[in-house]
């Protein structure tokens, strides 16, 4: 298969590491219970997500200055608040913000983590920004060998940019890097840059009625259902 | 003593949190008796490192673009082989330009580290490229919780840049965050920046006859012997 020369491999985070939508459903209702609210929270975290990809998008098509994860997190949920019926105050709102450092891992994310870093260096390399990605790992417990974020290219995936700075900052060819990820468009920016992929199935990162990436992208190195089978296909 | 704020240590390396001296000395020891050579390896290991710091000086005074640390220590070793009168094959001086990769930590580093990370995000903080700092960590059996370098501020230490682009990727005020480093310049450099400073006495980085860095400055927040009282001060 060609995996000899990989040297690291680097992951997506949100959904192929942590489950956000959980997560951020779970805080909610905690939070709504405490202060007698009825909110819908699986619309909220549907929300909150939705927006991220088009506040990226302005970012790399220049219509935003650079602004990182945090910022833009910041920013829709100011807009989706009001959608959504609650009031928050300022210290509450930058309280919110930091749910996404809390986010809990999928089941198998910690023990699939420890095995490949036996045989590989393993990185992030998230559009979520250094500090969001380093306090997330701390509070999960574990640790990356190094925290490669796109706002150390000043650019989101899945500009090539953010690769080929990953890669550069490993003292690697992208070649010699396999990007993890549950997310096609992830993997075709990582193959643009010439990085080796592996697709992660989450099928249920979007809920139960999830209709995309379901399936790998049939050009991908390596496919798996999980980290431990990522391991055991990378003979860790 | 006003540490409440601290939210992150970030730690100076090389000298700091490996003895790159006898790294190196021990490293050259084993291969000039496979080869039969006889090197002054303890000459060359302070010749190689006192390169260090006019190459630096000549990146952030301009004259040379940026160029990383496996770049600067490059030039430096292909300057000192012919001084040393070592015969290196191109293969060998790649191989050798590593052995920055594979320094050893001091006694206590490792030990330190574990316990002040319970309570403080741990970060490396140094001229190394972050490449260098992943594998050497890796190496030696331990993970910062982010791997910060100079190479993401395009600017040597003690350039006051250095520990602002260090604070911003963690998402903190300088003021929240504490240098730890066994050089007063580095610690001058932090305390600029508006970073807390912690001095590590580490009397024979340069050897039984070093002269410098061998008592805190008086202006330092917190001076200890090594890793361990640090903690012990720091209340880890």
């Amino acid at each position: 298969m060609g995996f000899e020369g990989v040297k690291a491999l680097t992951f997506d985070v949100f959904g192929t590491v942590v489950d956000w939508r959980t997560s951020i459903i779970e805080e909610g209702e905690v939070w709504g219970r405490e202060r007698g609210l009825e909110v819908d929270w699986v619309g909220f975290a549907d929300a909150w997500r939705a927006g991220y990809g088009p506040a990226m998008k302005r970012v790399n098509e220049g219509e935003l200055p650079w602004t990182n994860i945090d910022g833009l997190h910041r920013m829709i949920l100011e807009e989706i608040i009001g959608e959504f019926g609650i009031e928050m105050e300022e210290g509450e709102q930058a309280e919110w913000n930091r749910v996404w450092h809390r986010l809990k891992p999928w089941g198998d994310s910690l023990a699939g983590i420890e095995r490949l870093r036996k045989k590989y260096i393993v990185a992030s390399l998230s559009n979520g920004n250094v500090a969001l990605l380093t306090n997330m790992a701390k509070n999960a417990g574990f640790a990356w060998d190094c925290v490669l974020s796109a706002e150390l290219a000043g650019e989101y995936k899945p500009h090539t940019a953010v690769y080929e700075k990953a890669a550069t900052l490993l003292g690697l060819e992208t070649a010699e890097v396999m990007m993890v990820a549950a997310h096609g468009q992830d993997l075709a920016g990582a193959r643009r840059a010439g990085m080796k992929t592996a697709f992660v199935r989450r099928a249920t990162e979007y809920g139960p009625e999830q209709v995309n990436d379901l399936t790998a992208p049939e050009w991908v190195d390596l496919a798996a259902g999980d980290f431990l089978e990522l391991a055991d296909k990378l003979g860790c």
